[in-house]
């Protein structure tokens, strides 16, 4: 098949990973000629809004539309406020192209030091919600700038939201033979949102039976995040907890630069967007020395969208080997390899699978 | 002075370690008769709700507020809904008596295992917004039960409510000698409430020359105090991320069981009040093998709130003798002491300074 896949390489070493991942797509068709993959390129990023005062031109989204994914590097840039940056880029896409799953595995991996004493495996997937929450966007300030100010922020949460997170988080850890989902919540404290998250979680939890179902308040859970990870599955959060436990749980199996991120539309009515869960780290751009795995991984879990889970298997595979061997590492792994020199020993390591 | 204390034991462990707290004050009186202090007892727990219908009786507001302050064991049973217990008693005490700051140390104990593997000394101290914010309980729900129902939960910042904490923490660290204060935001995706955060902590942050201002996204914020503990000093949040960063950060330091908090109201108008960050723990109440250093360290924050700081250094330094000596451990510290025994050990130390 044919796969169109649109590529924003965004900010700092958003476009030296990209690269990399581009890279071992390439190689992919290349050695299988059933996966003919193509990539359009496209320069939305802080530059671009310096130039043309948007960060994407008005009908961005009708371009993005027409392809089958999106592999998006990172957006970040000290001239440009993240307001502008996420909520003219990032949000809307999230927001319209329905990517209501933010799907983020958190797996320790042999050739990463992780910061805890413990080392048992960690291997679980967070599925944050992606589209409603904390994040909807809604509230305003009154009084600006005046001793009285306020500012109200609204949390929208919405039964047929929570449950359909809920519901593809459940139906994940089936089709993965993972036996234990859990939920985080805040409903002792935050009455009113949560504790309709909670009762769609467990609606929908009591469909499934075989898999447990787990709820904690998000304060406990983060202890438990650092306390033992090994004992979690598969996690279900609102966007903003979401969103927090993966940063979390990427930094205890040390992996804030190797995790990976799909913001997935499971109707498949409008593209979904891949991209590494770290940011822009403007200090090392254009440096060479940034770490490609997070984009590759990101790279893996798109092809595994497109539907082809046996390619994506191979990256990962590809990865962990390279990461196992120890011999190519960038400078965060401890260390001196370049960006291109990791890419390429991937790359290398897939073609030979 | 005289100190009138009220005393709400509360549920599960919240008896057994809040005995201990009470013991030690009790033998300060003993050896120092200028810290008189009386104690009060109330059974407002979730005991009396099963019997009563509320938490507390309708003038229990009126009855606390003429104590200098509260000392606070652990409220949650099983057969009472959190949202009872909590908003029928911690949340009318924190709010009615404009508790405002509440304040929990993080810090590394020797005798004290640590989760990570960086044995830098962590030391910092977070003062989280207590009033408003996130758990404003204000919002509601529209379609109850049906598949369009859904929540809107109303974060409420004020300006003066941001300012007032952090001036709060900028005046800790000015009088204790601290030099940075890290601010959480979430501003880049939470852009009304998170930004008139932002604006109100630089406003006061630009008053303390000499103090280093940083803010972090919270995301970031609980990677780093996984990576880098070490670097924090005082940490200024909202009312929930105060509370998830204090939960993650007890968990770094090991310290789920040692964290104390105040839940403070700065102008004395009202009693501020003093409890351990952990909760009843009901699977081993009434067994005596629960840590009770959380409760007496909270005591120690109490006794300093009274205006006896050399009395509260003593206590925390006994706490600290007590656990760098190891032979007096319950079993949380991996050993075999009842609370009795490690309260009695504690009492001992500070009777001994
Ligand atoms: C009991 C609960 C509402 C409370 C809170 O979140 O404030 C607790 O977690 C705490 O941290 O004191
Ligand atoms: C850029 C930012 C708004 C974003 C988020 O919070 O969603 C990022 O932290 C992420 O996790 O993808």
């Amino acid at each position: 098949a044919t796969y169109k896949i649109a590529v924003l390489p965004g900010d700092g070493i958003g476009p030296d990973v990209t690269k990399e991942a581009v890279r071992v797509l390439e190689l992919i068709r290349e050695v299988d000629p059933g996966f003919d993959v193509h990539f359009t390129e496209f320069n939305w990023n802080s530059e671009y809004y310096l130039e043309h005062g948007t960060m994407m031109p008005e009908d961005g989204l009708e371009q993005l539309k027409a392809f089958d994914a999106i592999l998006f590097g990172a957006i970040g840039d000290a001239r440009v406020a993240d307001e502008i940056s996420i909520w003219q880029l990032i949000m809307p896409i999230r927001k319209n192209f329905r990517q209501y799953v933010n799907m983020r595995p958190i797996k320790r991996l042999v050739g990463i030091e992780s910061p805890l004493k413990n080392d048992a495996p960690v291997d679980f997937v967070v599925f944050r919600e992606n589209a409603e929450g904390e994040y909807s966007n809604v509230g305003g300030r009154l009084y600006t700038e005046q001793p009285q100010e306020m500012a109200i922020q609204n949390t929208v949460i919405t039964r047929a939201g929570v449950e359909r997170i809920t519901r593809y988080a459940y139906e994940y850890a089936r089709a993965t033979g993972r036996k234990k989902v859990t939920s985080a919540t805040k409903s002792n404290a935050i009455i009113h949102s949560m504790k309709l998250w909670d009762e769609a979680v467990a609606a929908v939890a009591g469909e499934y039976g075989g898999i447990e179902h787990e709820s904690y308040f998000i304060d406990a859970l983060a202890a438990y995040f650092v306390e033992r990870p090994e004992s979690f599955e598969v996690v279900v959060a609102s966007n903003l907890f979401g969103d927090i436990l993966t940063d979390l749980g990427a930094a205890i199996v040390g992996g804030l630069g190797v995790t990976p991120s799909g913001n997935i539309n499971p109707e498949r009515d409008f593209p979904s967007m891949f991209e590494a869960i770290h940011g822009s780290a403007p200090d090392i751009a254009g440096k060479g020395i940034a770490n490609p795995i997070a984009q590759i991984w990101s790279a893996a879990l798109m092809v595994d969208h497109l539907g082809r889970p046996e390619l994506a298997k191979a990256i990962v595979s590809a990865i962990e080997q390279v990461l196992g061997e120890g011999k190519v590492r960038t400078p965060d792994l401890g260390g001196d390899a370049t960006t291109e020199q990791l890419g390429g020993a991937i790359a290398q390591a897939v073609k030979e699978q």
